[in-house]
Protein backbone atom coordinates (compact mmCIF):
# COMPACT_ATOMS: atom_id res chain seq x y z
CA UNK A 1 0.00 0.00 0.00
CA UNK A 2 2.64 2.35 0.28
CA UNK A 3 4.03 2.11 -2.64
CA UNK A 4 0.98 3.41 -4.41
CA UNK A 5 0.06 6.82 -5.27
CA UNK A 6 -2.51 9.84 -3.93
CA UNK A 7 -5.24 10.21 -6.33
CA UNK A 8 -6.11 13.66 -6.47
CA UNK A 9 -9.68 15.28 -8.36
CA UNK A 10 -11.30 18.62 -8.48
CA UNK A 11 -13.67 20.02 -11.61
CA UNK A 12 -10.80 21.21 -13.32
CA UNK A 13 -7.74 23.22 -12.14
CA UNK A 14 -8.28 24.93 -8.68
CA UNK A 15 -6.67 21.87 -7.96
CA UNK A 16 -3.60 22.26 -8.20
CA UNK A 17 -2.88 24.83 -5.75
CA UNK A 18 -3.45 21.44 -3.46
CA UNK A 19 -1.93 18.97 -4.96
CA UNK A 20 1.25 21.82 -5.33
CA UNK A 21 1.69 21.75 -1.40
CA UNK A 22 1.35 17.85 -1.06
CA UNK A 23 4.46 17.97 -3.27
CA UNK A 24 5.93 20.07 -0.90
CA UNK A 25 4.87 19.16 2.01
CA UNK A 26 5.31 14.99 0.83
CA UNK A 27 7.67 15.11 -1.62
CA UNK A 28 8.07 11.26 -2.01
CA UNK A 29 4.54 10.66 -2.94
CA UNK A 30 3.48 9.52 -6.32
CA UNK A 31 0.51 11.56 -7.35
CA UNK A 32 -2.39 11.29 -9.80
CA UNK A 33 -4.81 14.41 -10.68
CA UNK A 34 -7.79 14.37 -12.45
CA UNK A 35 -9.19 17.41 -13.84
CA UNK A 36 -12.64 17.27 -15.05
CA UNK A 37 -12.36 19.89 -17.29
CA UNK A 38 -15.51 18.88 -20.06
CA UNK A 39 -18.04 19.35 -17.12
CA UNK A 40 -16.51 22.29 -15.51
CA UNK A 41 -17.44 24.22 -12.98
CA UNK A 42 -19.36 22.22 -10.28
CA UNK A 43 -20.12 25.38 -8.60
CA UNK A 44 -23.14 26.29 -10.27
CA UNK A 45 -24.51 22.81 -10.27
CA UNK A 46 -26.83 20.44 -7.80
CA UNK A 47 -25.53 18.54 -4.99
CA UNK A 48 -26.81 15.14 -7.06
CA UNK A 49 -24.78 15.86 -10.54
CA UNK A 50 -21.70 16.89 -8.50
CA UNK A 51 -22.10 13.92 -6.46
CA UNK A 52 -22.94 11.53 -9.46
CA UNK A 53 -19.48 13.39 -11.29
CA UNK A 54 -17.55 13.30 -7.89
CA UNK A 55 -18.19 9.43 -8.33
CA UNK A 56 -16.88 8.95 -11.51
CA UNK A 57 -13.60 10.80 -10.63
CA UNK A 58 -13.53 8.83 -7.61
CA UNK A 59 -13.76 5.34 -10.01
CA UNK A 60 -11.44 6.49 -12.43
CA UNK A 61 -8.47 7.02 -9.82
CA UNK A 62 -9.20 3.86 -7.68
CA UNK A 63 -9.08 1.63 -10.70
CA UNK A 64 -5.56 3.07 -11.07
CA UNK A 65 -5.32 1.44 -7.67
CA UNK A 66 -4.69 4.66 -5.48
CA UNK A 67 -4.15 4.47 -1.53
CA UNK A 68 -5.69 7.70 -0.73
CA UNK A 69 -8.39 10.22 -2.77
CA UNK A 70 -8.03 13.61 -1.99
CA UNK A 71 -10.82 15.94 -2.96
CA UNK A 72 -9.50 18.77 -3.91
CA UNK A 73 -12.86 20.44 -4.94
CA UNK A 74 -14.48 22.82 -2.37
CA UNK A 75 -17.73 21.93 -3.89
CA UNK A 76 -17.29 18.12 -4.52
CA UNK A 77 -16.66 18.07 -0.51
CA UNK A 78 -19.23 19.90 0.49
CA UNK A 79 -21.43 17.66 -1.41
CA UNK A 80 -19.74 14.36 -1.53
CA UNK A 81 -17.44 13.48 1.23
CA UNK A 82 -19.07 11.12 3.18
CA UNK A 83 -20.90 9.31 -0.15
CA UNK A 84 -17.57 8.86 -1.17
CA UNK A 85 -16.08 7.47 1.97
CA UNK A 86 -18.66 5.32 2.83
CA UNK A 87 -18.44 4.10 -0.86
CA UNK A 88 -14.32 3.30 -0.78
CA UNK A 89 -12.65 1.63 1.64
CA UNK A 90 -9.84 4.12 1.32
CA UNK A 91 -8.96 7.08 3.27
CA UNK A 92 -10.88 10.26 1.35
CA UNK A 93 -9.27 13.79 2.36
CA UNK A 94 -11.74 16.79 1.56
CA UNK A 95 -10.72 20.66 1.80
CA UNK A 96 -13.41 21.79 4.15
CA UNK A 97 -12.50 20.29 7.24
CA UNK A 98 -9.00 21.31 7.02
CA UNK A 99 -9.74 25.01 6.50
CA UNK A 100 -12.77 25.08 8.99
CA UNK A 101 -10.04 23.73 11.76
CA UNK A 102 -7.74 26.24 10.75
CA UNK A 103 -10.06 29.45 10.91
CA UNK A 104 -11.17 28.05 14.14
CA UNK A 105 -7.72 27.95 15.95
CA UNK A 106 -6.93 31.67 14.03
CA UNK A 107 -10.18 33.60 15.09
CA UNK A 108 -9.53 35.90 17.83
CA UNK A 109 -13.02 37.10 17.87
CA UNK A 110 -15.06 33.98 16.51
CA UNK A 111 -16.18 35.99 13.85
CA UNK A 112 -15.51 34.08 10.57
CA UNK A 113 -16.45 34.65 6.92
CA UNK A 114 -16.24 31.94 4.19
CA UNK A 115 -16.53 32.45 0.47
CA UNK A 116 -17.50 29.76 -1.88
CA UNK A 117 -18.92 28.73 -4.79
CA UNK A 118 -23.15 28.70 -4.95
CA UNK A 119 -22.93 25.24 -4.36
CA UNK A 120 -20.88 25.21 -1.35
CA UNK A 121 -21.81 28.02 0.18
CA UNK A 122 -25.95 26.41 -0.21
CA UNK A 123 -24.36 23.24 1.43
CA UNK A 124 -23.91 24.89 4.57
CA UNK A 125 -20.61 22.25 4.86
CA UNK A 126 -18.30 25.09 6.14
CA UNK A 127 -20.79 26.41 8.60
CA UNK A 128 -21.44 23.11 9.87
CA UNK A 129 -17.92 21.84 10.09
CA UNK A 130 -16.67 25.19 11.90
CA UNK A 131 -19.48 24.75 14.57
CA UNK A 132 -18.81 21.49 15.39
CA UNK A 133 -15.14 22.87 16.66
CA UNK A 134 -16.41 26.17 17.76
CA UNK A 135 -20.24 26.34 18.71
CA UNK A 136 -19.67 29.74 19.47
CA UNK A 137 -18.19 30.80 15.86
CA UNK A 138 -20.10 33.60 14.22
CA UNK A 139 -20.13 32.25 10.56
CA UNK A 140 -21.01 34.49 8.02
CA UNK A 141 -21.01 32.38 4.49
CA UNK A 142 -21.31 34.15 0.79
CA UNK A 143 -21.34 33.21 -2.73
CA UNK A 144 -19.09 34.55 -4.85
CA UNK A 145 -20.04 33.35 -8.24
CA UNK A 146 -17.44 36.07 -10.58
CA UNK A 147 -14.13 35.07 -8.75
CA UNK A 148 -13.86 31.66 -10.67
CA UNK A 149 -14.22 33.45 -14.06
CA UNK A 150 -12.42 36.34 -13.04
CA UNK A 151 -9.59 34.15 -11.88
CA UNK A 152 -9.66 32.39 -15.20
CA UNK A 153 -9.57 35.60 -17.65
CA UNK A 154 -6.48 36.33 -15.34
CA UNK A 155 -7.79 39.05 -14.39
CA UNK A 156 -6.36 38.55 -11.01
CA UNK A 157 -5.52 42.79 -9.83
CA UNK A 158 -7.61 44.08 -12.45
CA UNK A 159 -10.15 46.60 -11.34
CA UNK A 160 -13.18 45.28 -12.03
CA UNK A 161 -11.68 42.27 -9.92
CA UNK A 162 -11.19 44.95 -7.04
CA UNK A 163 -15.12 46.31 -7.73
CA UNK A 164 -16.42 42.82 -7.78
CA UNK A 165 -14.34 42.56 -4.40
CA UNK A 166 -15.75 45.92 -3.00
CA UNK A 167 -19.44 44.32 -3.76
CA UNK A 168 -19.18 41.21 -2.54
CA UNK A 169 -17.35 41.75 0.65
CA UNK A 170 -19.53 45.00 1.55
CA UNK A 171 -21.60 42.44 4.00
CA UNK A 172 -18.08 40.39 5.80
CA UNK A 173 -16.37 44.04 6.17
CA UNK A 174 -19.72 45.08 7.74
CA UNK A 175 -20.21 41.92 10.19
CA UNK A 176 -16.54 42.86 11.40
CA UNK A 177 -15.27 39.20 10.82
CA UNK A 178 -11.18 38.63 11.27
CA UNK A 179 -11.15 35.56 9.67
CA UNK A 180 -11.95 34.49 5.80
CA UNK A 181 -11.93 31.18 5.01
CA UNK A 182 -11.24 30.87 0.93
CA UNK A 183 -13.46 28.48 -0.02
CA UNK A 184 -12.78 27.25 -3.57
CA UNK A 185 -9.44 26.38 -4.23
CA UNK A 186 -9.76 29.47 -7.32
CA UNK A 187 -9.75 31.93 -4.59
CA UNK A 188 -6.06 32.06 -3.32
CA UNK A 189 -5.25 33.40 -6.86
CA UNK A 190 -7.21 36.78 -5.65
CA UNK A 191 -5.92 37.03 -2.13
CA UNK A 192 -4.21 40.76 -2.48
CA UNK A 193 -6.52 42.12 -3.75
CA UNK A 194 -8.94 40.27 -1.03
CA UNK A 195 -6.74 41.45 1.39
CA UNK A 196 -6.27 45.10 0.38
CA UNK A 197 -10.28 45.16 0.16
CA UNK A 198 -10.34 43.59 3.64
CA UNK A 199 -7.54 44.74 5.27
CA UNK A 200 -4.46 44.42 6.74
CA UNK A 201 -5.91 43.27 9.78
CA UNK A 202 -8.20 40.26 8.14
CA UNK A 203 -6.32 36.54 8.36
CA UNK A 204 -7.20 34.92 4.82
CA UNK A 205 -7.36 31.08 5.46
CA UNK A 206 -6.11 28.80 2.24
CA UNK A 207 -7.07 25.30 2.38
CA UNK A 208 -4.72 24.09 -0.05
CA UNK A 209 -1.65 24.03 2.67
CA UNK A 210 -3.94 22.74 5.51
CA UNK A 211 -5.38 20.00 3.69
CA UNK A 212 -1.68 18.84 2.65
CA UNK A 213 -1.37 18.89 6.71
CA UNK A 214 -4.19 16.23 6.97
CA UNK A 215 -3.02 13.90 3.97
CA UNK A 216 0.38 13.91 5.74
CA UNK A 217 -1.30 13.04 8.94
CA UNK A 218 -3.55 10.03 7.87
CA UNK A 219 -0.92 9.26 5.96
CA UNK A 220 1.25 8.64 8.92
CA UNK A 221 -1.74 6.79 11.01
CA UNK A 222 -2.04 4.66 8.29
CA UNK A 223 1.53 3.97 7.89
CA UNK A 224 1.24 4.82 4.54
CA UNK A 225 3.60 7.19 3.90
CA UNK A 226 6.43 6.34 1.17
CA UNK A 227 9.17 5.44 1.53
CA UNK A 228 11.56 6.51 -1.39
CA UNK A 229 13.91 9.12 -2.15
CA UNK A 230 11.79 10.75 -4.32
CA UNK A 231 8.57 10.59 -6.16
CA UNK A 232 7.98 10.21 -10.21
CA UNK A 233 6.70 13.35 -11.63
CA UNK A 234 2.76 13.77 -11.57
CA UNK A 235 0.13 12.22 -13.75
CA UNK A 236 -1.99 14.48 -14.89
CA UNK A 237 -5.66 13.43 -16.66
CA UNK A 238 -8.48 16.05 -17.78
CA UNK A 239 -11.60 15.11 -19.51
CA UNK A 240 -11.83 17.68 -22.34
CA UNK A 241 -8.18 18.27 -24.27
CA UNK A 242 -5.93 19.42 -22.19
CA UNK A 243 -4.36 22.66 -24.27
CA UNK A 244 -6.59 24.85 -21.76
CA UNK A 245 -5.98 22.98 -18.40
CA UNK A 246 -2.23 23.54 -19.71
CA UNK A 247 -2.27 26.74 -20.11
CA UNK A 248 -4.24 27.97 -16.99
CA UNK A 249 -2.92 25.06 -14.70
CA UNK A 250 0.68 26.53 -15.29
CA UNK A 251 -0.76 30.11 -13.36
CA UNK A 252 -1.97 27.33 -10.87
CA UNK A 253 0.95 25.43 -10.29
CA UNK A 254 3.74 28.15 -10.88
CA UNK A 255 5.57 25.80 -13.54
CA UNK A 256 5.15 24.52 -16.71
CA UNK A 257 3.23 21.45 -16.52
CA UNK A 258 4.31 18.15 -18.02
CA UNK A 259 1.74 15.90 -20.21
CA UNK A 260 -1.51 15.25 -19.57
CA UNK A 261 -3.27 13.06 -20.84
CA UNK A 262 -7.27 13.53 -21.93
CA UNK A 263 -9.52 10.46 -20.17
CA UNK A 264 -13.51 9.53 -21.15
CA UNK A 265 -15.34 9.19 -17.40
CA UNK A 266 -18.67 8.91 -18.19
CA UNK B 1 -44.41 15.69 -40.73
CA UNK B 2 -46.35 19.25 -40.30
CA UNK B 3 -47.68 18.27 -36.56
CA UNK B 4 -44.42 17.05 -35.03
CA UNK B 5 -42.31 19.59 -33.17
CA UNK B 6 -39.40 21.65 -33.44
CA UNK B 7 -36.41 21.00 -31.18
CA UNK B 8 -34.34 23.53 -29.84
CA UNK B 9 -31.28 22.91 -27.51
CA UNK B 10 -28.69 25.31 -25.91
CA UNK B 11 -26.13 24.59 -23.27
CA UNK B 12 -28.22 25.98 -20.78
CA UNK B 13 -30.48 28.98 -20.52
CA UNK B 14 -29.19 31.51 -23.18
CA UNK B 15 -31.28 29.50 -26.27
CA UNK B 16 -34.40 30.52 -24.39
CA UNK B 17 -34.16 34.12 -26.19
CA UNK B 18 -34.41 31.98 -29.56
CA UNK B 19 -37.23 29.90 -28.53
CA UNK B 20 -38.81 33.28 -27.68
CA UNK B 21 -38.74 34.80 -31.03
CA UNK B 22 -39.45 31.43 -32.56
CA UNK B 23 -43.47 31.49 -30.34
CA UNK B 24 -43.77 34.86 -31.40
CA UNK B 25 -43.37 34.10 -35.21
CA UNK B 26 -44.48 31.00 -35.31
CA UNK B 27 -47.67 30.47 -32.67
CA UNK B 28 -49.03 27.66 -34.08
CA UNK B 29 -45.56 24.94 -33.70
CA UNK B 30 -45.04 22.61 -30.95
CA UNK B 31 -41.61 23.39 -29.45
CA UNK B 32 -38.94 20.82 -27.04
CA UNK B 33 -36.66 22.78 -25.55
CA UNK B 34 -33.73 21.11 -24.57
CA UNK B 35 -30.97 22.83 -21.89
CA UNK B 36 -27.86 20.80 -20.74
CA UNK B 37 -27.01 22.28 -17.57
CA UNK B 38 -25.52 19.87 -16.35
CA UNK B 39 -22.21 20.11 -18.53
CA UNK B 40 -23.01 24.33 -18.95
CA UNK B 41 -20.97 26.19 -20.37
CA UNK B 42 -20.22 24.92 -23.84
CA UNK B 43 -17.86 28.72 -24.66
CA UNK B 44 -15.26 27.34 -22.52
CA UNK B 45 -14.67 23.60 -24.04
CA UNK B 46 -13.38 22.55 -26.87
CA UNK B 47 -14.48 21.55 -30.36
CA UNK B 48 -14.01 18.00 -29.84
CA UNK B 49 -16.24 17.76 -26.59
CA UNK B 50 -18.93 20.21 -27.49
CA UNK B 51 -19.55 18.58 -30.63
CA UNK B 52 -19.95 15.29 -28.62
CA UNK B 53 -22.20 17.50 -26.43
CA UNK B 54 -24.01 18.12 -29.58
CA UNK B 55 -24.74 15.05 -31.19
CA UNK B 56 -26.66 14.10 -27.39
CA UNK B 57 -28.70 16.38 -27.32
CA UNK B 58 -29.36 16.43 -31.14
CA UNK B 59 -30.37 12.23 -30.92
CA UNK B 60 -32.43 12.97 -27.32
CA UNK B 61 -34.37 15.38 -29.36
CA UNK B 62 -34.72 13.09 -32.80
CA UNK B 63 -36.14 10.33 -30.54
CA UNK B 64 -38.94 12.57 -29.75
CA UNK B 65 -39.66 12.83 -33.50
CA UNK B 66 -39.02 16.25 -34.07
CA UNK B 67 -39.36 17.85 -37.52
CA UNK B 68 -36.13 20.17 -37.63
CA UNK B 69 -33.44 20.88 -35.07
CA UNK B 70 -32.67 24.36 -34.20
CA UNK B 71 -29.10 24.65 -32.75
CA UNK B 72 -29.72 27.54 -30.62
CA UNK B 73 -26.53 28.21 -29.03
CA UNK B 74 -23.40 30.03 -30.76
CA UNK B 75 -20.45 28.30 -29.50
CA UNK B 76 -22.10 24.17 -30.57
CA UNK B 77 -23.56 26.03 -33.98
CA UNK B 78 -19.75 27.03 -34.73
CA UNK B 79 -18.55 23.57 -34.10
CA UNK B 80 -21.29 21.15 -34.49
CA UNK B 81 -23.46 22.11 -37.51
CA UNK B 82 -22.30 20.62 -40.62
CA UNK B 83 -22.17 17.38 -38.60
CA UNK B 84 -25.57 17.09 -37.48
CA UNK B 85 -26.43 18.27 -40.89
CA UNK B 86 -24.77 15.41 -42.10
CA UNK B 87 -25.49 13.21 -39.23
CA UNK B 88 -29.51 13.65 -39.44
CA UNK B 89 -31.89 13.21 -42.13
CA UNK B 90 -33.61 16.99 -40.88
CA UNK B 91 -33.60 20.37 -41.50
CA UNK B 92 -30.99 21.92 -38.84
CA UNK B 93 -30.99 25.53 -38.08
CA UNK B 94 -27.69 27.06 -36.27
CA UNK B 95 -27.74 31.22 -35.51
CA UNK B 96 -24.63 31.87 -36.88
CA UNK B 97 -25.47 32.33 -40.53
CA UNK B 98 -29.18 34.08 -39.97
CA UNK B 99 -26.58 36.71 -37.88
CA UNK B 100 -24.47 36.69 -40.38
CA UNK B 101 -26.85 37.86 -42.76
CA UNK B 102 -28.13 40.63 -40.94
CA UNK B 103 -25.16 42.00 -39.93
CA UNK B 104 -23.91 42.16 -43.46
CA UNK B 105 -27.21 43.69 -44.71
CA UNK B 106 -27.18 46.23 -42.18
CA UNK B 107 -23.24 47.63 -42.20
CA UNK B 108 -22.99 50.53 -43.78
CA UNK B 109 -18.93 50.97 -44.07
CA UNK B 110 -18.34 46.99 -43.84
CA UNK B 111 -16.72 47.11 -40.68
CA UNK B 112 -18.07 44.67 -38.32
CA UNK B 113 -17.46 43.33 -34.70
CA UNK B 114 -18.45 40.33 -33.46
CA UNK B 115 -18.30 39.30 -29.49
CA UNK B 116 -18.84 35.66 -28.60
CA UNK B 117 -17.24 33.05 -26.21
CA UNK B 118 -14.01 31.92 -26.47
CA UNK B 119 -15.16 28.73 -28.67
CA UNK B 120 -17.36 30.45 -30.74
CA UNK B 121 -14.68 33.66 -31.77
CA UNK B 122 -11.53 30.50 -32.45
CA UNK B 123 -13.79 28.71 -34.51
CA UNK B 124 -13.62 31.43 -36.88
CA UNK B 125 -17.18 30.75 -37.95
CA UNK B 126 -18.79 34.29 -38.25
CA UNK B 127 -16.11 35.44 -40.02
CA UNK B 128 -16.44 32.94 -42.84
CA UNK B 129 -20.21 33.50 -42.67
CA UNK B 130 -20.03 37.49 -42.59
CA UNK B 131 -17.08 36.91 -45.59
CA UNK B 132 -19.04 34.35 -47.97
CA UNK B 133 -22.03 36.88 -47.92
CA UNK B 134 -19.35 39.88 -48.52
CA UNK B 135 -16.17 38.83 -49.51
CA UNK B 136 -14.81 42.68 -48.70
CA UNK B 137 -15.79 42.95 -45.43
CA UNK B 138 -13.58 43.98 -42.62
CA UNK B 139 -14.36 41.57 -39.52
CA UNK B 140 -13.06 41.71 -35.76
CA UNK B 141 -14.20 38.99 -33.44
CA UNK B 142 -13.01 39.23 -29.64
CA UNK B 143 -14.06 36.83 -27.34
CA UNK B 144 -15.73 38.36 -24.22
CA UNK B 145 -15.97 35.26 -21.33
CA UNK B 146 -17.23 37.36 -18.72
CA UNK B 147 -20.03 38.33 -20.02
CA UNK B 148 -21.73 35.27 -19.59
CA UNK B 149 -21.56 34.62 -15.46
CA UNK B 150 -22.04 38.75 -15.43
CA UNK B 151 -25.22 38.02 -16.80
CA UNK B 152 -25.75 34.62 -15.06
CA UNK B 153 -25.29 36.71 -11.77
CA UNK B 154 -27.48 39.11 -12.72
CA UNK B 155 -25.75 42.14 -12.86
CA UNK B 156 -27.50 43.70 -16.38
CA UNK B 157 -26.80 47.50 -15.84
CA UNK B 158 -23.88 46.95 -12.63
CA UNK B 159 -20.60 49.06 -12.87
CA UNK B 160 -18.62 46.19 -12.74
CA UNK B 161 -20.18 45.10 -16.18
CA UNK B 162 -20.03 48.64 -17.62
CA UNK B 163 -16.12 48.45 -16.42
CA UNK B 164 -15.41 44.85 -18.23
CA UNK B 165 -17.08 46.11 -21.36
CA UNK B 166 -15.01 49.07 -21.97
CA UNK B 167 -12.22 46.83 -21.24
CA UNK B 168 -13.61 44.47 -24.18
CA UNK B 169 -14.99 46.86 -26.23
CA UNK B 170 -12.20 49.10 -26.58
CA UNK B 171 -10.93 47.39 -29.60
CA UNK B 172 -13.80 47.52 -31.05
CA UNK B 173 -14.59 51.01 -31.02
CA UNK B 174 -10.94 51.68 -31.80
CA UNK B 175 -11.45 49.82 -34.91
CA UNK B 176 -14.63 51.93 -36.04
CA UNK B 177 -17.56 49.22 -36.43
CA UNK B 178 -20.22 50.08 -36.99
CA UNK B 179 -22.44 46.81 -36.14
CA UNK B 180 -21.68 44.34 -33.84
CA UNK B 181 -23.59 40.61 -33.46
CA UNK B 182 -23.68 39.63 -30.33
CA UNK B 183 -22.75 36.21 -31.06
CA UNK B 184 -23.89 34.46 -27.68
CA UNK B 185 -27.29 34.09 -26.46
CA UNK B 186 -26.42 35.47 -23.12
CA UNK B 187 -25.30 39.03 -24.67
CA UNK B 188 -29.00 40.79 -25.40
CA UNK B 189 -29.74 40.88 -22.00
CA UNK B 190 -26.45 43.43 -21.95
CA UNK B 191 -27.80 45.50 -24.74
CA UNK B 192 -28.54 48.46 -22.91
CA UNK B 193 -25.09 48.16 -21.31
CA UNK B 194 -22.89 47.72 -24.90
CA UNK B 195 -25.39 50.18 -26.57
CA UNK B 196 -23.74 53.34 -23.82
CA UNK B 197 -19.93 51.82 -24.25
CA UNK B 198 -20.38 52.00 -28.25
CA UNK B 199 -22.53 54.94 -28.43
CA UNK B 200 -25.76 54.80 -30.04
CA UNK B 201 -24.65 55.08 -34.17
CA UNK B 202 -23.31 50.93 -33.84
CA UNK B 203 -26.13 48.62 -34.87
CA UNK B 204 -26.59 45.42 -32.51
CA UNK B 205 -27.55 42.26 -34.34
CA UNK B 206 -29.30 39.65 -32.00
CA UNK B 207 -29.51 36.62 -33.56
CA UNK B 208 -32.51 35.09 -31.68
CA UNK B 209 -35.18 37.46 -34.22
CA UNK B 210 -33.08 36.34 -37.53
CA UNK B 211 -33.34 33.08 -36.27
CA UNK B 212 -36.88 32.40 -35.82
CA UNK B 213 -37.22 34.35 -39.86
CA UNK B 214 -34.67 31.22 -40.79
CA UNK B 215 -37.07 28.79 -39.02
CA UNK B 216 -40.19 30.52 -40.72
CA UNK B 217 -38.66 30.45 -43.95
CA UNK B 218 -37.37 26.84 -44.42
CA UNK B 219 -40.21 25.24 -42.40
CA UNK B 220 -42.38 27.19 -45.44
CA UNK B 221 -39.88 25.60 -47.87
CA UNK B 222 -40.64 22.44 -46.93
CA UNK B 223 -43.90 22.78 -46.59
CA UNK B 224 -43.52 21.74 -43.06
CA UNK B 225 -45.64 24.36 -40.91
CA UNK B 226 -48.22 23.05 -38.61
CA UNK B 227 -51.96 23.89 -39.49
CA UNK B 228 -53.44 24.45 -36.28
CA UNK B 229 -54.74 27.44 -34.06
CA UNK B 230 -52.51 27.06 -31.63
CA UNK B 231 -49.50 25.46 -30.17
CA UNK B 232 -49.31 23.08 -26.94
CA UNK B 233 -47.36 24.98 -24.30
CA UNK B 234 -43.32 24.12 -24.92
CA UNK B 235 -41.71 21.23 -23.19
CA UNK B 236 -38.84 21.69 -21.11
CA UNK B 237 -35.88 19.06 -20.84
CA UNK B 238 -32.82 20.09 -18.47
CA UNK B 239 -29.76 17.75 -17.38
CA UNK B 240 -28.92 19.34 -13.89
CA UNK B 241 -32.07 19.87 -11.31
CA UNK B 242 -34.58 22.29 -12.80
CA UNK B 243 -34.32 24.76 -10.04
CA UNK B 244 -31.72 27.29 -10.92
CA UNK B 245 -32.90 26.48 -14.81
CA UNK B 246 -36.28 27.73 -14.17
CA UNK B 247 -34.98 30.83 -11.88
CA UNK B 248 -32.65 32.26 -14.05
CA UNK B 249 -34.80 31.12 -17.48
CA UNK B 250 -37.76 32.91 -16.53
CA UNK B 251 -35.69 36.56 -16.87
CA UNK B 252 -34.63 34.98 -20.42
CA UNK B 253 -38.08 34.29 -21.29
CA UNK B 254 -39.73 37.53 -19.56
CA UNK B 255 -42.03 35.48 -17.66
CA UNK B 256 -42.38 31.73 -15.65
CA UNK B 257 -41.50 28.55 -16.99
CA UNK B 258 -43.67 25.76 -16.77
CA UNK B 259 -42.87 22.17 -15.72
CA UNK B 260 -39.36 21.52 -16.68
CA UNK B 261 -38.25 17.69 -16.50
CA UNK B 262 -35.03 16.06 -15.87
CA UNK B 263 -33.39 14.03 -18.24
CA UNK B 264 -30.22 12.10 -18.55
CA UNK B 265 -27.86 12.39 -21.86
CA UNK B 266 -24.59 10.51 -21.12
Amino acid sequence: MPERAIGVFDSGVGGLTVLKEIQRLLPSEDLLYLGDTARVPYGTKSPATVRRYAQEAAAFLTRRKVKMLVVACNTASSVALLELENHYNLPVIGVIEPGAKRAVSVTRTGRIGVIGTEGTVKSGAYTLAIKKLAPDADVVALPCPLFVPLVEEGWLEHPVTRLTAEEYLGPLRHHGIDTLVLGCTHYPLLKNVLQQVLGPEVILIDSAEETAFAVAERLQRQRCVRDAAAAQPPQFFVTDVPERFQRVGGEFLGRPLPKVEQVCLD
